[in-house]
């Protein structure tokens, strides 16, 4: 069960309202790897958790506090929008280039939220949870974990880039920091269960079914030309378990066979029988 | 510009027809974490990338590989589907066993693609373009590759463990090996960049920037109750970049203001402005 | 079976192109609230009635009326795109001013539809059927039909703010007027239906097989710090049907366990598994 | 800011594994009127809402214990999928009629959630933020989520009578209670908006401006033929807010024009300019 | 503007209820290329038409008919689901047999829409307007047309073979025939704008533009293996409007150059420029 | 199995960067009719291709060719957006000319893909599947495969006269010339399948079975008022295979019964029941 208290995790300010940084924002809010995103991602890893207390209190704890950030984009996307209207877009229109500027912005504040955020990305799309992953293995969904937290400090410090207003920066510098930390637990988290487990997800596939591919476990496919892709350490040396050692394919050959389906019966209508 | 030769990548052969183990491997193909995710994927970082020749010749690898994966995949379920038909349906309807089972195939082999493969993922939900990324930045995308590789190879393991038709565990087995080369493939690439550029993504964002917020990139807050979650490795030691030291905030306050946004203009027609 | 008449319900005029109010409107027609919402949501509910003749004809009325207003706003849009054409783009480059106006219209107006309206809200996200419902239970859906109506007329309204254009507020006038209507209409719907069957919906679930879950039936659970919320009709008195009596739980506990999931069988790869 | 307890909100059993119910629960969870709906839309329309704090209060308070209901939604998921397995599953194929059954279940669960909820519906299609509503205008809002509760409502208690699952019946008593609070709850809410306000939404469009479009107002159009529609509050008498008098027009006439759009510049290459 | 008529356009009978079958139909009401497509389709091409009234007015007739199909398959769909109920559900548990054949059915048919039809495929998806075009070019979008009419009545003459309901297939060779009558009806109106404009859409890019890429327009490319592809009428002759020779281009060379785009700016983050 | 070469298949060039093209150019590349549809839905019909040998690598060699089209078109926008830049940006805000013309660019080409073409059309939204078609039927996937080089012609002729970049218009030439050799291609292959099997995909449907429903076979159904529309090859003259001769029905009577579905039983709490 949550409970809400009603300050918010940090303080959200603004200098002055811009309805383009507020478009821009909703990025951070409902994209890809938005706000809404990892908290949904959190949650789910967690109340799905099986059997590993330390983890499934950490992913409730982090879920958590992601729910906070929602809500602190929430109340940064209202506060920039804050004393937009209709009628401001009508004197807009008086103006050619404030009317323009207005063309960047996104009708749906206006018109569908009423000057608040929508749960949708910087171009109006909704946020689905086709973004996000809970897959029952811890190690799989960790290495999402560090991802996202990637991604989404990535796309701060982009959006940082592209203001100046300085109270605005300051939310950023918080949520860069929290994600610079994300990215180090999640790693930490990784190390834990690399070293318990082995580095390769899952790590219960049994190794004497795999034998026969066995070989292709440690080749590289050179498909493209040119052999710059030579050039690093996944094409030599041992597999980081030492399981195995990397061949370069230069011209790799193809092993399967031809494609011969069969016809289809004539109840299907695929009118090619015959 | 790309070329296409007749031959599979690898043999695909299945012992029998099998509808249902055909809808299970739609999932494989055509879901979150299927092999069209990891083609556009690797494709359009590829055909995006600035600057890194031999990040991109691997990218140019890797994803060609996968458009061949696609196709395998898409000849082992029209395999699978071999001698379905419409009037095989009504047949089976006059013994309620044979109804029953094909009551948990997919409709749309029938009705959409005719015996083929769909884009699609094993509950029949088109694929999208919002389960990929490319963002430029190199680390961050390498790290969501190691993961897509990770879920990949773990949900392959689970549908190897659903079927007993040795031919098609054959083909897993190979998808298998491969997934297990590009999780060791995109380890040694991000361990490259890491060396170069630090562990935390983006590197380039200017340290002294968050110097304000520093503290807040140390602490783990606990906002679930109950402290399993500091026992590991991210609640206790120095940063992996050695930067500064973790902080467990057993307790942690709220620092942010009780929001408080302005009433909007009347010709929003909230109806809240007295 | 339906008939056409060539005549629009309502006049539609505009003053002047205007390609910016064009994809504003967009919102009206195929947004989450528009009129492609309203018009399938009636008609679904409609074709699906069974065995209340008034309340299905009422519906076929109703959503019949509004294809034409899918059809009145398509007209409006291709009227407010009138002229607009991509040599017009070209000049407009040579003038940054009308270059910036045109960077706010919706590129798909001149590359997908050629001047036509496009099936898609103000951001050009295509309408899916996800937005409406029809689920047999007449009372749960005019709940439904009456906030359908009350969101529509209010993106109308604000719509209706952001232009000075005449002819447009005229069409506008008639929305607002019909939205009205419509309003008042599913309330005395489900007026009749909430004296017939109850206030709660369903109607028909056996009181009896709730005792034991009876006074969380009156309980408002504040999980939100401060007791604001405790100043209203929900936190006191009787509920509307007589049935009992509210209670405001200040500070509520929870009355479930800690979740302890078992462990998975190996064969899940979820790695969890001593 | 959000917290987390340990507990659930009330107690989640449930009798045996199902995994055919599973499947069916996660309509309530990831359908279009699940609790992830909830839970979003109110989070959402408390994050936005300016100026009324008790009605931001309360939102919040109860979008706080709609997180919970998601958890134990989750957490009966992952019951009632206790114990299944791939490996399972290669048994059933022994037993056609066990196979058949599982034909029913979702495969997902097993290949990409492990043994967990997913963010879907019971078909397998991903939450998106299409489904929920925040506008900023509080009465138009409150009826969504009247109408949501109902929706929820109504869901729960046909997945209840699909089950003889006596614990699974006992969680769902719960949230058919909780349910039925939230419907006095809302019908609370909008008593208060619409005695202050008046019924229609929004209430702050200028009625002057409607003049013109007036009688529209007060029309019931006779689209469908058959007048079975008169008969009903909405066809006859005075509008609930004594504004006017209702009309039944029984053979209605277009009131527009023939559309006739101009033909469009060249360079659009629409082909039908002489 | 619409009108509605009660009686059906074709008579909709069942034999007996099928609850498999009504799933397998909603594939024709809301997948892909189902009625909702057709209606939509035809309705938005004819709202947009420009200055050809006879084209215009077809487009109405067949889109306003298309409506009443939509009507026709909700009504199948209803008496397919005749008689379903959750607590049959309960008792069908207890025959494994039946539960089985259950499983195939679709749950929201119960849990959802309560006995009705949905706006969604046979696999539960949402229809979304991204399958239709109304591109304001006739002859571009009477393409679409024909082949809208060939995939449904492909995919209806699948289901037709499905079913051994002689009601239900009487239902669908109504809607075989009008799907031929639709092919003839979409080639003659194709012949009529190639004969007038020429059989290249669009008519009107000015051919000296593409002067310099003439050679282009009649070149195969042979990228797959072998030459099975130049045994047919594309490979060889004149082109169908006689403006050039068709060339079977057996090796194909690439003509452009190795991309090399510039390093990005600092502070995209990219974290590739050195 | 694919190989991918470094050239791209024609030179892509662009005079200056221009970010609002760029956002244009993403409808020819992720939109419903861009080069990721054409290069999935080749490629699609070609894995699935059954039996038709000289098709199916006719299919191959069109589906790889249109993998090198996404792959010129991500090249061009990366150029297009050569030297964007967030710190642009900040300069761009305080000349707002310049603002106001960034306010038309694509948000995420910044934020999301790090001046890389993004997976989605001209609005942001993501590709899917839903848009391609591979229904074994070759004839029904031809004639789709005819229309969709239709639009994206028509498409690419709409944005070259939307830019006077000639470096740009000469990359578009080259796609429009190849876009009409494809139109020429599908024609010659629907000429053989007509010629072979009849004009009425599927071909295979018994006519025998059609019998009843024959007449409706040659019917013009006018249901919108007005006669325009007999004015045409469809509503006149014999069917085009000779099959039956065509008849305008100028008032067409409707031929179904008025639907009367059963009451639903208590369970399913649709609340009708008496």
């Amino acid at each position: 069960m949550f409970r809400h208290q009603k300050e918010l995790q940090f303080e959200v300010k603004v200098e002055r309202p811009d309805a383009l940084l507020a478009r821009q924002v909703q990025e951070l809010l409902g994209g890809q790897f938005g706000e809404m995103s990892v908290m949904m991602q959190y949650l789910f890893q967690g109340f799905n958790c099986r059997g590993e207390e330390k983890y499934k209190d950490m992913l409730m704890d982090i879920g958590t506090e992601e729910i906070g950030h929602v809500e602190m984009l929430c109340n940064l996307i209202s506060q920039l929008l804050d004393g937009i209207s209709p009628a401001e877009q009508i004197e807009a229109a008086k103006d050619p280039m404030i009317a323009a500027i207005l063309g960047g912005t996104n009708p749906q504040h206006l018109i569908v939220s009423g000057l608040g955020a929508t749960p949708r990305d910087s171009n109006g799309v909704p946020w689905n949870s086709g973004y996000i992953v809970a897959s029952g293995n811890l190690l799989a969904d960790f290495r999402s974990n560090l991802h996202a937290e990637s991604q989404g400090r990535l796309q701060v410090s982009r959006v940082y880039e592209m203001t100046t207003d300085e109270s605005v920066r300051a939310v950023f510098r918080k949520m860069l920091a929290r994600d610079r930390y994300h990215q180090y637990q999640w790693m930490a988290a990784i190390s834990e269960l690399e070293e318990k487990h082995g580095i390769v997800a899952p790590a219960s596939f049994p190794p004497e079914a795999e034998l026969e591919a066995q070989p292709h476990a440690y080749e590289f496919w050179n498909l493209s030309e040119g052999t710059q892709s030579s050039d690093g350490r996944w094409a030599k040396g041992a597999a980081q378990d030492g399981s195995g050692e990397f061949v370069y394919l230069e011209d790799p050959k193809a092993l399967g066979q031809i494609p011969n389906p069969n016809l289809p019966h004539f109840s299907t209508h695929n009118d090619i029988n015959e």
